[in-house]
């Protein structure tokens, strides 16, 4: 029995994938730090499909550890979708910016996305339909000066995982590797980057995607060959090759 | 009394920058794991000018708890520019790569990077004549394939401080921030990467740049009003705009 992994899951982008995947007849490995919401989502899962096979785990990702302890607690589960979701945002200057927030968004956002993906290419690259998709952002593709950590932490993301699908490309590796780069999407992440309990994104921000819309960009990308899923300045999904030059 | 902190001072274009800055008649903070070598280039520092004070500092910031202990320890020190040149390389697949290198890497390359920025920033940033300098790498333009992450890691750098140089343009600051990249430079960099004892430069690279020019490259970037100092593929030395683009 093949699964699907999704970190992040509880909310936004996440959520919406699982249900996306649950309809398309996938089984799911939820992971979060929230229990309670992936069980919320195991059972609107068996709302739509009560055959799938829901696996909730809690995990803190910006723990590194953690990353390898989920890693090895799946080792019995055959995996075909691995996606790197989970990312926490900071909306400050340099100057300002809360040094205990930037650790714990670096270990996320980078190091648990290096560790996961790594461990994950190392045993599935040669099983034929596996994917790893990780989740970067526009803003790692153009630094936004109100959180220039957070974009460069999404650089990393971004440059890493167009150089693994070409590393897996050279290799005839069977995996393919996929960068989705969402613009502002209406989901939880402005209120933890901004510290804030409520932020009203009809209100505040001039265009952006719901996290249903994301989801659907991401099951494009899913079906497609291209590397990189990235919604451009008009809020335009676009399906492209490497951004960044690679050299070799 | 006003004083250069340099990071990865043990060798390499830390250690060349050291002396460099020494010519200026500038006292010193040096920065490594290995206190015998700092010692070494304290002596060397002292036989051009025994004015200077030199403090060598023994702090592996792989360890991210040492780079708060760094900075604490040199509260009562008047910074003039701080230099983040330490970092690590791991030249192998993503599939092959060694994980507990890549963590530390990511820590040294990455965090400690991003927390000394920060805290260098929020004392100085409004001090005439500061500088905080960060060595990227040409890597951080254009991914490497032999070393994927590496590569992530240095995107990581390049971004954050082109952003920096921004944000601090946009506050009217005192401050500088500036991106060094330099391509192959002879140094222990290729040993450290590619876990070997020795590494011959001379018949293994068809190109590179002695630890000397590139320190010569540092001081043209530190006399430079520009935000980018990198070495193209034809290893000339351009001083640069940002390279990366900007959003606010």
């Amino acid at each position: 029995m093949k699964y699907t992994v999704i970190t992040g899951a509880s909310s936004g982008i996440g959520y919406e994938t699982a249900l996306a995947f649950a309809a398309r007849g996938k089984n799911l490995i939820l992971v979060a730090r929230r229990l309670d919401k992936l069980e919320e989502l195991k059972n609107e899962i068996h709302n739509i499909n009560p055959e799938l096979d829901v696996l909730p785990c809690r995990v803190d990702l910006s723990v590194t550890e953690q990353a390898y302890n989920l890693y090895n607690k799946l080792k019995g589960y055959e995996i075909e979708t691995w996606i790197n979701n989970a990312g926490l945002g900071e909306s400050s200057s340099v100057t300002d910016q809360n040094l205990e927030k930037i650790e714990s968004m670096l270990r996320l956002n980078i190091e648990s996305l290096a560790i996961l993906s790594t461990l994950f290419v190392r045993d599935y690259s040669n099983v034929e339909g596996t994917q790893l998709i990780n989740v970067s952002s526009a803003l790692g593709y153009a630094t936004y000066i109100g959180g220039i950590t957070y974009s460069a932490s999404k650089y990393f993301v971004s440059a890493f995982t167009e150089g693994l699908a070409k590393e897996l490309e050279l290799k005839s590796a069977k995996m393919k590797a996929k960068v989705l780069a969402p613009a502002v999407t209406e989901t939880e992440f402005e209120k933890t980057a901004q510290d804030v309990d409520e932020f009203d994104y009809k209100n505040f921000m001039p265009k952006y995607h719901t996290a249903k819309q994301m989801a659907g960009f991401m099951m494009e990308l899913y079906d497609n060959d291209k590397v990189v899923g990235i919604v451009d300045e008009s809020y335009n999904f676009n399906l492209r090759d490497q951004i960044y030059p690679i050299i070799g």
